[in-house]
């Protein structure tokens, strides 16, 4: 950050008075600038003992599986949020049941939740965003091509929990450790 | 937003190609500005059946009693903004024990997150951003002076549970309606 959204002015990374860590201050207008978290959220969609995944045409990670999931908007519910990115991913209609798995990655000052979420019909396709929408049972998993940790920790969880029938909100740090 | 904070020229607020919503874009750079929706974290201490809580000293609702939360800052994991804000704002050790409740409060794109932590010793006191701080028997929480809903919501939830001693997670959209 260089410059000030509201006055266009230069901005300066300071602590401000009263606060404790350094902000991008705007040196004419005194505005500060708050950087904060962002939520990634995504629905675990399912239908019998079968889960949706994507096949990401994007990068990070083109071509690996993952479930639906992006940026919370402004304005939005976190299940909405989680409901929508379904939508666009998976063209795929879905009905949340609960919060199921939240994981903290701070070394990207990233919040994912993903939904346990039952789909409401097969009329899947894939979006802009995914080659390709499948329904997978467990031993059909391509576990060695999930795209991101949270993905894999989610699906574990889940067909763990599955044999009991309970779902208790799993949680987890996902801590990035420098290489030696 | 006027300015872009990366080479200082004016934004458009408008669809940027590929996405469904308006953007704050620079009409120079290119550069799209994002915004997106803060989490504040926050915990329920307790020490045997007392409850933890601040009286506000700042706005808004100064002077009304909450539960020790704020802002998750980036680099922070949930649980570390939670305590964070907990030592900040009431002095006071904590241990997590697990995520709570969670709130969407989408009309000002937050989301609330609570944990209920363990005190780790009494030494407790006011804060900067705190009045008073205190530990509350059910029968005594200020019911009708505690400062937002999420607070009245999960500690009712939390008297309730404690009853079976389960605390499984709780969630709720808080959505503001229009009055007529």
């Amino acid at each position: 950050m260089n410059f000030c959204n509201q006055c266009g002015s230069a901005v300066s990374h300071r602590v401000p008075t009263g606060d404790n860590r350094p902000r991008y201050i705007c040196d004419d207008c005194d505005h500060i600038h708050y950087q904060n978290p962002r939520i990634i959220a995504g629905c675990l969609p399912f239908h019998g003992s079968q889960v949706l995944l994507c096949k990401r045409a994007i990068e990070p990670r083109k071509g690996w599986w993952t479930l639906p999931a992006g940026f919370l908007e402004n304005g939005e519910t976190t299940a909405q949020g989680a409901l929508r990115e379904t939508r666009e991913e998976a063209n795929a209609n879905a009905e949340i049941i609960e919060i199921y798995t939240m994981f903290s990655l701070p070394h990207i000052s990233q919040v994912y939740m993903f939904f346990r979420a039952q789909l409401l019909d097969l009329n899947f396709s894939a979006g802009e965003e995914s080659l390709e929408v499948a329904l997978f049972e467990e031993h059909e998993v391509p576990w060695d091509a999930l795209a991101f940790p949270v993905i894999t920790q989610t699906l574990k969880h889940y067909f763990e929990d599955r044999k009991n029938n309970e779902f208790p909100i799993r949680s987890a740090d996902i801590l990035y450790k420098k290489p030696d």
